[in-house]
C-alpha cells in the first residue's frame, strides 16, 4: 500500500463538508488539515473532521507533511489561493468552476505549468456512473451515429439568495446558474463528445430578487459534429438529466437532485434509460461508482503516476470559455466563437 | 343528435388513413368521398374506408352534400387546395404544418378570412392527454412561477429518405425535421404559454444522404416570460418528451413514438411525471383522449357553434413564422424576431 495523499481543506463552507467526507471513503487520502480566514470555522471542521486547523494559509502551505490543497473557496478567490499553493509545491483539487473570469482561469494555467503540480477540477458529473456508462455506450457504438446531446441541471437556489452573497454579484458568479450548474454539463458533454467550438445562448433574470441571472439556454456547436443543448434553472424545482440521441439508440439519464451532495449514494439513485431504435426501451442497471470520492482518487494517482489529472486546469478553462462565450452571446445575440474569448495556446 | 359533419380526404398517402380511421372512431364526423390525382389510390382508398371516390377535386368541391375537406397533400400544396375549398365554401381541416412557405400561409389566412369557411390546423400535440394535463396544472398554478419549457419530438426519417421524395427537397420541406416535427412543440409550448417572440436556431444536415437538413435545435424567447428549448433530430431513435419547469414542480411528459399513429392508444403509452421542489417525483394517471378524433371533433363543433376553431390558420401561421425565423436564424448566426418574417396584422 502506498502513503496516502495528504490534503488539507481551504475554504470551510458547506462544499468543503462534501468533500471532507468524500477523502473520508478513500484509502488513498488522508485529510491533515484546514484553513478558513473564520477562526471559529477553522476549529468546528477541524473537530469535525479531525484535521489540524491553521491560523493562515501560509502556516498551512509551510506544512512539510502536506501534499495538497482541497480549494473550495469562492470561485473568484480560486487563482490567488492556487497561485500560493504552486508557489509551495502542493497540487490542487479545486471545485468547479476553475475560475469565475477567463483572466484567472489564465493565471491557474499559468501557475500549473511553470510549477509542475498536478491541478484536478471537481468536475464531478462526468464521474456519475451513468455519466461513465454512457460514454462508454458511445465508444462502443451502441448508439450508433451521434446528433444530438442535451442536458439540464436546475435548482431552486436563486429563490432563497440575497443580495449580500457572492453568489448574488454578477461579477463574482457570472451567469449565475451558468457558472454554477450548467458548466458541470458544459464538461459532461465535452467528456462525451470532446470541445465545444462556438455557443449561442440566452441569458434571464425571471425570479430572483438579486443582480444575478437565474436561467440559461445554450447551444453548443461541437467540434465532432454533433448538436448540444444546455439548460440551466436556477428558480425551480430541480432536475439533472442528460440525453443522448443516436440512429441505433437514444441513451436517456435522470439523477435525483437530491441525493447530489452524497457521491455514494447518488448512483444508486440515478437511472439510465436506452431506448433502441424502433425497440422496446430498457434500464441499465448501473453500478454504483462514488463521483466525490473518484475525483479525489483521480488527483492522488496523477500525482503517484506524474501524469495529468484527468480534468485538467486546460479542461477546467475550456468549460470556464464556454460560460464566458454563452455570456457574450446572450449579450450580442449572436452566436460567439470559443476562440473568441480564449487564446489557441491555451485550449484543451 | 345533430348531423355529422360530412368530409372528403383529399392526399391520399399514409397520414389520410390515420385522419380517415379517426373519422370512424367519432359520431360528430361522416367521411362521405375523397380524392387524389392518382386514380388507383382513390379506388384503394374508397374502397378501405368506405366513401366516393372523384375524379377530380372540381367534381369533389361541386357535391352539395360535402361540408369539409380533410388536407393532406404535401404541404406546398396546401394553399392552392385551401383556396379552392374556401371559394367552394367548404370548411378545412389540414395537416400541420398550414403551408410551407409564410407566403403560402398568407394565401391561406386571406382565404379563410374572406370566405368566411372554418380551417382547423392539425397541431395535434397539443390535444394529447399529457400535454393538456400540463395545461391545468399551469393555469391551476400547481408549477409554481416558471422558468423553462423544454421538448423534443424526433424519430429516424432522414435516415430511409431517398432523394426523389418532396420531403427531401429543402424548398418544398423547408428546415426538414424543424417544418416536420419541431412545429408540433412550437405549438404545444403555444397552447401553455402564448406566442414566441424571437428564435436563436442551429440546423444540421449531419447524416441524411439528401439536401434536407436532418436536425434543428431552436432557443425561444415567449412573450409571456419564460424561456424555451425545442430540438428535433431526423436521424436517431424516436423521442416525443416535453418539461416545464417551475418554482412549485416540475413536469416531465413523456410518450411512446411507436404509438404517434394510433390517437386512440398513444395516451396510454404517454406518462406524465411530477417533480416536486424537493418532495417525491409521481406519476399523474392520464385519462385517455384522442388526439386525431378530437382535432376533427374540434372542426366540426366550430362550424357548428360558427367559432373559430382552437388551431386557427393565424395560430397555425404564427408557428409556420416560427419555423422561419429558426430558418433565418441558423443562416445569419443571431436571434430573429418573429416580426421580422411575419407582418403585425396577421399575428395569433
Amino acid at each position: 500500500m502506498t502513503q496516502p495523499l495528504r490534503v488539507a481543506s481551504v475554504g470551510l463552507g458547506r462544499w468543503a463538508n462534501v468533500i471532507a467526507a468524500a477523502v473520508r471513503r478513500s484509502s488513498e487520502l488522508e485529510l491533515v488539515g484546514c484553513f478558513s480566514r473564520r477562526a471559529q470555522a477553522r476549529s468546528d471542521f477541524a473537530a469535525a473532521h479531525g484535521c489540524a486547523p491553521a491560523s493562515s494559509l501560509e502556516e498551512l502551505l509551510a506544512r512539510p507533511d502536506l501534499d495538497a490543497l482541497l480549494v473550495t473557496v469562492p470561485n473568484h478567490v480560486h487563482a490567488e489561493v492556487i497561485e500560493r499553493a504552486a508557489r509551495a509545491g502542493k497540487h490542487v483539487f479545486v471545485e468547479k468552476p476553475l475560475a469565475a473570469s477567463i483572466e484567472d482561469g489564465l493565471r491557474i494555467v499559468e501557475a500549473v505549468r511553470s510549477s509542475g503540480i498536478k491541478l484536478m477540477v471537481g468536475h464531478s458529473a462526468r464521474m456519475l456512473a451513468g455519466s461513465r456508462r454512457i460514454r462508454r455506450l458511445i465508444d462502443d457504438g451502441e448508439l450508433g451515429d451521434l446528433s444530438l446531446v442535451e442536458a439540464n441541471f436546475s435548482n431552486d437556489r436563486a429563490l432563497e439568495l440575497t443580495p449580500d452573497r457572492w453568489r448574488a454579484d454578477p461579477d463574482r458568479n457570472p451567469g449565475g446558474p451558468l457558472i454554477q450548474l450548467a458548466v458541470h454539463q458544459f464538461d459532461l458533454i465535452r467528456s462525451w463528445l470532446g470541445p465545444v467550438e462556438a455557443v449561442a445562448a440566452r441569458i434571464g433574470h425571471l425570479h430572483t430578487r438579486t443582480r444575478v441571472p437565474d436561467l440559461a439556454t445554450c447551444l453548443l456547436r461541437l467540434a465532432s459534429g454533433p448538436f448540444a443543448y444546455v439548460g440551466s434553472s436556477w428558480s425551480s424545482s430541480a432536475a439533472y438529466w442528460a440525453r443522448v440521441y443516436g440512429s441505433r439508440a437514444n441513451a436517456h439519464l435522470e439523477v435525483d437532485f437530491r441525493y447530489w451532495n452524497q457521491g455514494e449514494r447518488v448512483d444508486a439513485h440515478s437511472r439510465l434509460r436506452i431506448e433502441p431504435n424502433g425497440g422496446d426501451p430498457y434500464e441499465v442497471e448501473l453500478e454504483p461508482a462514488d463521483m466525490y470520492r473518484d475525483e479525489l482518487e483521480e488527483l492522488a494517482r496523477s500525482v503517484r503516476e506524474d501524469r495529468t489529472p484527468e480534468v485538467s486546469a486546460e479542461v477546467g478553462l475550456a468549460n470556464l470559455a464556454v460560460v464566458h462565450a454563452a455570456l457574450r452571446s446572450a449579450e450580442s445575440g449572436r452566436e460567439v466563437r470559443i476562440d473568441e474569448v480564449l487564446p489557441e495556446g491555451v485550449r484543451a
